[in-house]
């Protein structure tokens, strides 16, 4: 079988994808149903309709585009990733995915193939926790790992809840109804850029992902006692933003002396109150995310987190809570499915190594339900989350090339 | 001569004044040319008026309410404060200076009392620095401490100018304008809540205040790199919020260090950039406050903010620049001004101590151009700056008491 991508095309579809966006190219951010998520969604819906496949829509806005296969009754083969991108992002990450998987289907539909399980692409809705500070919001519930009463009472920074932002998007009815059957689809793959810099560095075209690495995030707010700048004396002050800079080296500190490379912690969000240059801060929130691929380990972070509150809430006279949003456990590929991917690899004439993926995706939650596994392609020096990620129309073409061989394979 | 304040009139109008306010009660948000200061302005101008006081304004929106002496070419007499507030603040800070300085007025006037010299009352514009990132703009401008070009450059965070945001505000005209002559007043009198517990521990009606603590201002901001929370390793990170956070806790250090319980030194502000919980901040901006009463000993603390920032920089590979946004010598107040209060508070039989302002105020930037000083009340916890921020009525009666007869004798 010949997989013959037209490789202007999804370059220019990727580079129309990053238009939608509230900020200045190269940057990126499209936040979950703001409006220009719901114009990237609508045109997204266009491309699918305009090669024929079936567009449906879940409650929370997950998007399947349905090729039917032969026996459409047999559970499908999915693959697909997110648009939604965190602010001041680049124009990849996700978008590969879903792009690629449009473009997967549209060149063994061109090729002649004809399929005998139906293939599903999945748009998946809030990968990113920007809005709501879970990820993969779509994935959890469509595997069930995230219950639809929790869902619907996740708020927003403005105070407005899931139910009531995925209304106003358009998308009604109970959340119970986005949870799939273990049995609707046989097997999901996911396209994406590595994020890492493993193998652009060993000039390597594919990665076979083996493990998801497990996330945690939390979210820690710290009271203190607020205050004019010049009035309260040092001995008296109870300052949350200083307490907040202790927790957060304390974070930082521990994830380095775990002893593995796979340790991160990252404290990527702070908000101060009253946010004023001449007020003690009464009041500080810090969102923070903690991995590993190795649970226990990463566990013993949370606890070391913990530990550090008590000691700063103790001697600063601050108190500290702290919310587990997530602390999902690692996940591990199906074999099958890598192996489709390695034999896709060596007849497309590809380099590939088995890897970890330390971002997580919606192919963590997509295995709990189905055998699933990733498919990687490079990005230069390893960055994503930022402006200037990128990953060459080689590697992209490559990828897809990967992808449509092995949905080709799982969907005989 | 007699003093009858009417209580239940200037707690009256300091309630009403508490309501034009983005904040809820007895929160209150007045920032700068906001809809609310711009409303709350009109509702004072309006009660200037109803006295029969001139009210002029100049093009920065400092607000001058004059009530003619005998002798109205001589120099005058001005009392004065602000009515902005920073955000979640009280009621009392700044206010209790502009509405006891026009309650002053009114029973100074239906006392039957005939001022030989002009007696003004003045409220300044933007003594917060809440949107600007400078404090007292309009008194740095009428004593000519900030020149007029720098001040209409000056930003808010939404990127538009003071010049373009007085102008829509209704106050046009050259900011040259603004500044006085030396010889315009000749003595200037603060009225104003204590911000420190002093007066209240030590039970005593006044405070006298000898001098004005020396503020200096920083804007720092530090540029990491960005990147994905779960791909970048630990040490290939350049973490912008960690480098923050060690910088704030180097600040807060040096602070207690100085010996002197007279060295404050807050982060007040900090802004995360991309603000993703899944991103490694790649920018973070603080915003920084140092005071000390000693001239020499707050800029020791500057001089070890640079060293701990270029320490920090090449520990973290992160690239730190301070900006010093203002870095005010210390006002001393003048002595026979001083011994005017203490009179004062003697025939009212009120008691009073001298005592040093940690606060900085109006009064500091006045006392460049004419003979100054201020009156202190106590103010509940020392608490300013915060919606638990409350002066009692009585006191508020004793410090406009105080302040008319002093502006009585000053005005003869």
């Amino acid at each position: 079988m010949t997989v013959d991508i037209q490789p202007d095309r999804i370059m220019r579809e990727l580079a129309e994808l990053a238009t939608f966006s509230n900020a200045s190219l190269p940057a990126v951010t499209r936040v979950v149903f703001s409006a220009q998520d719901l114009a990237a969604r609508a045109w997204f819906k266009r491309l699918c309709v305009e090669r024929a496949l079936t567009v449906r829509e879940d409650s929370v806005g997950n998007t399947f585009a349905r090729w039917a296969g032969a026996d459409p009754d047999l559970p499908a083969v999915a693959t697909g990733s997110h648009m939604d991108a965190i602010p001041n992002a680049g124009r990849f990450d996700g978008t590969v995915g879903v792009l690629g998987g449009l473009e997967a289907i549209r060149t063994l539909r061109s090729n002649g193939f004809q399929p005998w399980r139906s293939i599903e692409l999945i748009l998946f809705t809030s990968e990113e926790p920007t809005r709501f500070g879970v990820g993969c919001v779509g994935s959890r519930l469509l595997s069930g790992s995230l219950s639809a009463k929790v869902a619907d009472q996740m708020k927003d920074e403005d105070g407005g809840t899931l139910a009531e932002i995925r209304e106003r998007a358009g998308f009604r009815g109970d959340l119970e109804s986005v949870r799939l059957n273990p049995d609707f689809y046989s097997g999901f793959v996911e396209l994406h850029i590595e994020q890492g810099p493993i193998l652009e560095r060993e000039q390597i075209n594919i990665g076979v992902v083996s493990h998801i690495a497990a996330p945690a995030a939390l979210r820690i707010e710290i009271e203190g006692e607020g205050g004019h700048a010049g009035a309260v004396l040092m001995p008296q002050r109870r300052d949350a933003f200083s307490a907040a800079a202790e927790l957060a080296l304390a974070i930082e500190s521990a994830a380095r002396r775990t002893g593995s490379i796979d340790t991160v912690a990252t404290t990527g969000t702070c908000n101060v109150f009253p946010a004023a240059i001449n007020s003690i801060p009464s009041k500080v929130q810090l969102g923070v995310d903690v991995r590993d691929v190795d649970l226990e380990r990463r566990d013993s972070i949370l606890h070391t987190v913990d530990k550090a509150a008590k000691r700063i809430s103790a001697d600063r006279h601050v108190d500290i809570s702290i919310n587990v949003i997530t602390a999902d456990a690692p996940a591990v590929s199906d074999e099958r499915i890598c192996t489709t991917i390695r034999c896709a690899c060596q007849e497309l004439g590809l380099t590939y190594r088995n890897m970890v993926s330390r971002a997580y995706h919606d192919c963590l939650f997509m295995s709990r339900i189905c055998p699933a596994s990733m498919i990687f392609i490079p990005c230069r020096n390893g960055v994503s989350h930022r402006p200037d990620e990128y990953a060459s129309e080689e590697d992209i073409v490559n990828g897809v090339r990967v992808l449509a061989r092995t949905l080709a394979q799982l969907a005989q």
